[in-house]
């Protein structure tokens, strides 16, 4: 596993970034390495897509941990907390323009200078699932 | 990155797998090492979990690539095709039951024996998108 690029966004400190990306209108940038660049032809079809990238700022992890949202400890794998075994994040945000190898998103949540590690279209045939139950999640955030 | 565990399913072969876990009813299983089960606590709350994995028979990357749904070259980023620069795969399935730290879940789409990196909630106030264009996939699939 390697960066392929970098993302920008607004946020320099954890105690900025919004508590997801689904809500945030804030907006961003990510910078696909040159070598990369053809891998990003169709994706202007797309009105969203998923960023994976490192929580770069994550230096170890725990199996409980507080979630921002909630006072109680729960387990690693059903929060989405940067605290991770393999600290891999996920967003999705919404595809503005491509000029080049640089995408202009919005719903950013993530730190200025986050690794890329992949990304995917949201496919709403694939990724839509509404019989869902969200566990300690409230239901409005 | 390291496996944290290893799903299991019906697939040996990669012709066998369905396009997409979305519409497949197909069962399986994930195993997390005993060293990660207490990360798992909570996650039983969720009707639907991202698996996150390796594509672990996809040894080298293409920047356009074919796929299975279309018949012209596209931009792997703009695919989920296994072949891509950090081969990391990804899908949400509906979690039926845990026993321990084995997950019994629906929808799986990944060859037997992936190695599996993450776990994550399905949130539908993060995760579903409603308002979405999704390129060259057909509508119906």
């Amino acid at each position: 596993m390697h960066p392929i690029g970098v993302i920008y966004s607004p946020f320099t400190d954890k105690s900025q970034t919004p508590i997801q990306a689904s809500r945030s209108q804030d907006k961003g940038a990510v910078e696909v390495y040159p070598e990369y660049a053809e891998g990003l032809q169709d994706l202007e079809g797309f009105s969203h897509i998923f960023l994976l990238y490192v929580f770069h700022k994550s230096s170890s992890y725990s199996l409980l941990v507080k979630p921002l949202l909630d006072d109680q400890l729960r387990g690693v794998f059903a929060t989405r907390h940067p605290a991770r075994p393999n600290p891999i994040g996920m967003s999705v945000v919404r595809l503005i323009a491509r000029q080049g190898n640089t995408l202009e998103v919005e719903g950013v949540d993530m730190l200025d200078g986050t690794p890329l590690l992949d990304i995917k279209p949201y496919v709403t045939y694939f990724d839509v699932r509404t019989d869902t139950r969200s566990g300690w999640y409230p239901a409005q955030i």
